[in-house]
């Protein structure tokens, strides 16, 4: 079962990703794509047909800001102390202020140098026209002599590329491509293709995560991006928080291994839960969202706790309902900004839903198949308007329309009467798969027989 | 399926985090267990059968330290910008300088302030004695009345507290409970029964987040703890990094919703990969680890990959084997720092694993399930020491001790004669399901007839 945002094509080639050679032959290469990213929002266009799409531009687009690719990586590890006061500076820094080495600027032009960094970040190359004898193997270990030809002679590198903070690429490039519109990813998303959509969901993901992520959570100081993007590294020598330089005290994170020196995923467990016969499905509002708009149940998985507990926990924290048996079907990535959703199933051991509940939900209740069947048939697609989207991940606080609870709710109570996720959301997938009889379908036909 | 580090007993009431006044009934009731920990290891003690127990300490042990319980959580939520002047001070460090308001504070000692939190960590209520009606439920929601009392009369409050700065501490505790030690969590963990290594489990992972998560990685200032240790806290008015006070720039973490704010759970995949014929298993060995030791290939998941994909794409990128079908198991805490195993089984397409490898794997082949019997029956559970713990987690870089590796192979060719990680381990889990042929059950009896 394979999720929207899931489906990605590219082979992220994370071996390597610490190979200055290999990126710079990869970035400068004229088959290299750039996904320009503004505020988060992809670079797209419609086709007649009305369907979304990603719209890339070339090496020779973005060379001038991103400047001499040789540059871009070097010190690319993060490891050699011994390289650090020779640091290259990313190119379109080094532009600006016509210099080349760390020493030579001022702890202003540092201080700008680090957090005026565009995200630049390999997405993987598409192997999908190489014949299976001329993909990149893992075993290709790089060396000082790695290309995209050596290691992916028909690869065509994908990248993104943040020109939030760059104006004058942003016009040239809606002034050079008609019809291209920078597109916010979730509203309207459903008309995207999945492997484009899977493209832009890596691609929002990491851009997010360089750009908010500006310091060391350890010890304050500005940190710079690795790996082309897949790793932010507190660098000794370079300034601290307090203005001091060179030779500033170590930071933790130099030692051992520091998870947020990498991007972060924060797994949600996500779930149809079902009444004791299996007849009923469980879906909740939060009082934020559109008018007769459920969904299922959901939440953060907490430290300390498996992917069963998380289910339970929510579920009873929010419901009041006391899970059994718990059961895994599919996920999705759901870059917004970096979660994975573990779609799960569960069985109520009772159906006695509290409605005075927690600040969660303001309501929630058991539909019947035939009910869920309704909508999920008669439902067309649901073009979520920007401000729904944004009210439906609570980011906005309270609804700016009020709405009548007590109206919904009886809406609701007609058949066929309220409103699910659209197709592209794995609360609809799971919905879908628990009305149609698929939920349980955990062992594929090749292993039935082990 | 339950694995080790999980199961814990605890309701973590994370809705009355937020609750000042529930938090302060729970601090400073005479029910409360607090579990100091030195450097993350746990307060232990061996019984006379040498099982390992946590060991807690009470509310007069620890109070000295923490200070007024009413003071503790004032400000909790972190997000009333209007109290922020008035934030009281963490009890601790109200003592230590004798002040009261974050106004009274010069520049260095907010700075100390802030730094020098010890990690005070609400891990839930212990509510196992209670009868069914008295337990807490999420609808109980929390006002400026609510107590332990009120919320969950039967229970005992469970903390974790971080005593690494806090030598007079440690001292007397060390000397008023005979036989107990800081303990590290993994050497020699497996005699700790289940649900005390859960609750160990959770604390350790939050306070390690707690104690490396100093300033925003967003505008370098000093953070805070919140919700008694689970969000931490940008709030305006606090010292900036540049020690610009009070009118500083409202930092972009207080607007919206702000993953770093929370606690981290990274994604991990692990897995049992069969031969086609699912009658052999793929076992890897790193070049650190104790001679002879094999165990399930497993890798961090990714921005914008479901769990299918991630495991395709570790076992891809290690051994060179492309996987078809894949299939989930279950999950397993697992505080190193913090991750989620999520416990997969996969069906390679072939057996041609490239063992001129990438830098991860030195070796990796295909058992049969005899070999894998024999191992999984005649070993006595594995006592890790504490390096070779360390080096099983890539922490120390290269092994110290030097292993020929065509010796170590020679004798996994031996039937029977390699090692796998303790039944502790979720690798230990996976290989030992599919070995006695229960890798695939995924549907529970209560709703296979659904």
């Amino acid at each position: 079962m394979e999720n929207y945002y899931a489906g990605n094509p590219l082979n992220r080639l994370s071996y390597l990703r610490s190979s200055q050679a290999f990126l710079t032959s990869a970035l400068r290469s004229p088959k290299a794509k750039f996904l320009p990213l503004d505020s988060l929002s992809p670079l797209c266009k419609h086709d007649k047909d009305g369907a979304r799409h990603l719209h890339f531009v070339g090496w020779k687009d973005v060379e001038a800001v991103v400047g001499e690719a040789e540059q871009v990586f070097a010190g690319v590890d993060g490891k050699r102390d011994e390289d650090v006061p020779e640091l290259a500076i990313l190119g379109l820094q080094a532009k600006r202020l016509g210099k080349t080495r760390v020493g030579d600027l001022s702890h202003d032009e540092k201080m700008r140098y680090f957090l005026d960094q565009p995200a630049l970040v390999f997405l993987g190359v598409d192997e999908r026209s190489a014949p299976e004898s001329a993909k990149s193997l893992p075993v290709s270990k790089p060396d000082e002599h790695s290309t995209l030809e050596t290691h992916s002679p028909y690869g065509e590198p994908y990248w993104a590329l943040d020109v939030s903070a760059l104006p004058d690429l942003k016009q040239k490039i809606l002034q050079e491509n008609e019809g291209a519109k920078f597109m916010e990813l979730r509203s309207g998303a459903q008309t995207m293709p999945t492997q484009e959509a899977s493209i832009a969901a890596e691609a929002r993901a990491l851009v997010d995560w360089n750009t908010r992520n500006k310091f060391c959570p350890a010890c304050a100081r500005p940190i710079r991006s690795v790996w082309a993007g897949w790793k932010r590294s507190c660098i000794p020598g370079e300034p601290s928080a307090d203005g001091v330089d060179g030779q500033a005290t170590a930071c933790i994170s130099r030692k051992g291994v520091h998870n947020f020196s990498y991007p972060r995923t924060d797994p949600v467990v996500i779930m149809a839960v079902l009444s004791p016969d299996g007849e009923k499905i469980l879906l909740g509002r939060q009082r934020t969202w559109p008018a007769r708009f459920y969904s299922c149940l959901a939440g953060f998985l907490e430290a300390g706790e498996s992917l069963e507990e998380a289910v339970r926990r929510e579920v009873y924290e929010e419901a009041g309902i006391v899970v059994g048996d718990v059961g895994y079907h599919s996920s999705q990535p759901w870059p917004f900004p970096a979660s994975l959703m573990f779609g799960c199933w569960g069985v109520a051991k009772t159906e006695d839903i509290r409605v005075d509940l927690d600040n969660e939900l303001e309501d929630a209740r058991f539909f019947t198949r035939d009910q869920v069947l309704k909508v999920i048939q008669s439902t067309k697609p649901m073009q979520l308007s920007r401000e729904q989207v944004a009210r439906i991940d609570g980011k906005e606080g309270a609804a700016s329309d009020k709405h009548d609870l007590a109206d919904a709710k009886k809406k609701a109570d007609d058949e066929g009467s309220f409103l699910m996720p659209p197709a592209t959301a794995i609360a609809n997938t799971l919905v879908t798969a628990w009305a149609t009889g698929k939920l349980f379908n955990q062992v594929p036909v090749s292993v039935s027989k082990m």
